[in-house]
């Protein structure tokens, strides 16, 4: 139905969403209209956490030279062969090596050098006795244990070689990688750009982060929530000052949100009301692909494309904004980061204390406690409850095909 | 045994340490001399996984003003009494309650108002007939299902009262935490300052990150990675130049990160030799209250304090680095941070696909990998494979009263 400025009748709302999308269906299309962004360097020191967005391949070996692994005297192995505390072997100190100070001196017969771990082995040794197998005797060390070559020496390339892969594309940079690449000599990185999201915070009632909230006013709970959950998937939150529920305020700040960045989440006016602008400017200016989900809460949640740009319609009550982040938005941000695109929350199985209850064919996101190893749902009594999500540890999601989970059932919490 | 200027006489190394601290020892000499650190007022937008330093107390209800909870007709409840899709209760449809824009008419006997979710409730009205219980016909609304006082209706203070505690001391901050300290008219919060932990980075062999390794020199790989892991501990890493192996410029930065910062973290020159400076330097500049850890790898750990600030002797060797930072470092900066002391990495139980084999009164840190839903030990001929952490994915401790595990015994693993 061709509206004449794209704008819902004055009674659409009262008719509802015509149908809604199931979770699942939602999710595959965000999946198929979100890829990976492209890659940037950057210094290896900012590469924290970062996403790998092409393999990393040793140039050098490590080590690069022959170096002991013990503290010890560096000696021909074969000539400790048969020695025992009763039959020491005597070697002349003939130098010592420090790490990054090697020995001047070579190691020739009966002869060994003094060696710290990490020093250059000298030329001519190849292996290490340990000073607790023998002792100092003036410039002579008594062996009193045999070392078979190679013993406590690590040999060139033994931890790296020239020309492994090291690290895979895709592998997100832990502190270890950051120091193994250190040491190959890597000073940058590409790793996936950065997402950008873009919010547009809409309307009326709306007074801004920082303000006391007075009369029918209400501040803003939307932007500090979602600039904390998209820098947990990887990404920054770009905010503007808050939009009236002013068609042309809200088409002009979504049209330069997606022109500014990867992605767009527009938090209010997401429902099928006359002052819902969102979702019927979307459609005019580029794709509305899904309105109305069935999800409790924030089924009036939206999704669609503009300008080449995901687009996210968040309800402006922040437990829906939370839960619709969580399901479609969030998701995207991640694969957009290179990241894994399932739920960053960590899982775990426990019994329920009290059964939930929920009805088929949509998916309910119910907040929980975990009390003394069981898991009880927090009755709440409206979806707009925000304490609810900071009371709960962790929340259930109850599929479309379940009418809920009995008592004593285990069920899979995810933890905040 | 005091020596001339402090130092360890040149065989000292030959004898190795006197006798080493159990882990458990030195983890409750570092609880014993660090505790949180003290607060600082920061902007909520900055807030993002901080730690309350003082309870959040509400100073204003939430909702402020009785609110819709549903799209529908504000009503006086009573007046819906007995009605049904054959028996429909028709009222005058006296104006609309958008959020922010109040209906300016009251409700008075037969009226009702069009109201929106979130909007306030007009005076005279107690509940709200859901849009679907109802039909519009002109200027009139049948209610079809009656609703009683209370329905839909958020009443003031129903998420929040006044006064309540809503987060308390010590809490993480959540992105929803933020939503709701928002929602409340917080513009700033109480955290515990964020711990800085200065690094002296001391080797001759070390060239700094982003060099190309040659000859001798090793390029340093702990900068990045402690950097990372001081970072994932909620701190920061304050990093100078590497520091020659002399006592004077050891000594010199010793001080001056003591002064600088929270803790400080010296990598390298942790063991008994002529040229390991720092813990000599720590026993004379400050305490040494301990050398020497039963652990492996990481073995020539330290621990002191200098100028009241804990100083931490992590080893050279990059994955003893990552072990002694783990087992103590780690944890001081989390309770300095005021998080919780414990190991931040996720556990997961699962049965060994391989024995592990250790030795009574040594904890050992044992890399793995998870295959197929089995723990396998990572075959490392030497402490300082540093690929060996990036290969795994995660590690096992055996406790020190164990000779390690067998063949399909259930382990912990922390996954990285």
């Amino acid at each position: 139905m061709a509206l004449p400025d794209g704008c819902y009748p004055d009674d659409v709302r009262e008719r509802g969403f015509r149908g809604r999308r199931s979770v699942e269906e939602v999710v595959a299309l965000v999946r198929a209209r979100v890829s990976t962004l492209p890659r940037e360097a950057v210094p290896l020191l900012e590469a924290d956490g970062r996403v790998l967005a092409r393999q990393a391949t040793a140039q050098v070996d490590v080590p690069l030279f022959r170096r002991a692994a013990m503290d010890g005297w560096a000696v021909r192995g074969e000539e400790t062969f048969g020695a025992t505390p009763l039959d020491p072997r005597p070697f002349r100190i003939a130098g010592e090596s420090f790490p990054g100070r090697p020995s001047a001196a070579p190691v020739g017969e009966g002869e060994c050098v003094r060696i710290m771990t990490g020093a250059p082995m000298p030329e001519g040794a190849d292996a290490v006795v340990p000073f607790e197998e023998g002792a100092r005797e003036g410039g002579r060390a008594l062996v009193h244990a045999p070392a078979t070559p190679g013993r406590n020496v690590g040999e060139v390339g033994e931890d790296v070689r020239k020309g492994d892969v090291v690290l895979r594309a895709g592998r997100r940079l832990r502190p270890q990688d950051l120091g193994l690449l250190s040491s190959l000599g890597f000073a940058q990185v590409f790793v996936v750009r950065r997402p950008r999201a873009a919010l547009v915070m809409t309307g009326d009632e709306i007074l801004p982060a920082g303000s006391v909230p007075s009369g029918h006013a209400i501040t803003d709970a939307n932007t500090p929530m979602l600039q904390a959950l998209v820098r947990r998937d990887g990404g920054t939150l770009l905010c503007g000052p808050i939009v009236k529920d002013d068609r042309a305020a809200v088409r002009e700040a979504l049209l330069a949100s997606a022109a500014a960045a990867d992605c767009v989440l527009v938090s209010g006016g997401s429902s099928v009301g006359a002052e819902d602008h969102a979702p019927s400017l979307l459609r005019e200016e580029g794709e509305l692909l899904a309105h109305g989900v069935a999800m409790r809460p924030s089924s009036p949640a939206g999704f669609g494309m503009l300008s080449g740009k995901p687009v996210f319609l968040l309800p402006g009550n922040p437990v829906s904004c939370l839960c619709a982040y969580d399901f479609f938005a969030g998701m995207a941000i991640r694969v957009l980061g290179g990241r894994h695109p399932d739920w960053p929350h960590v899982k775990v199985r426990m019994p329920l204390g009290r059964k939930i209850t929920s009805e088929i064919g949509r998916v309910d996101y119910v907040r929980v406690r975990v009390e003394e190893g069981r898991v009880i749902p927090l009755a709440i009594r409206g979806a707009s409850i925000l304490s609810s999500t900071t009371r709960a540890h962790g929340f259930v999601l109850v599929e479309a095909d379940r009418e809920g989970f009995g008592e004593r059932e285990m069920v899979e919490v995810r933890l905040y």
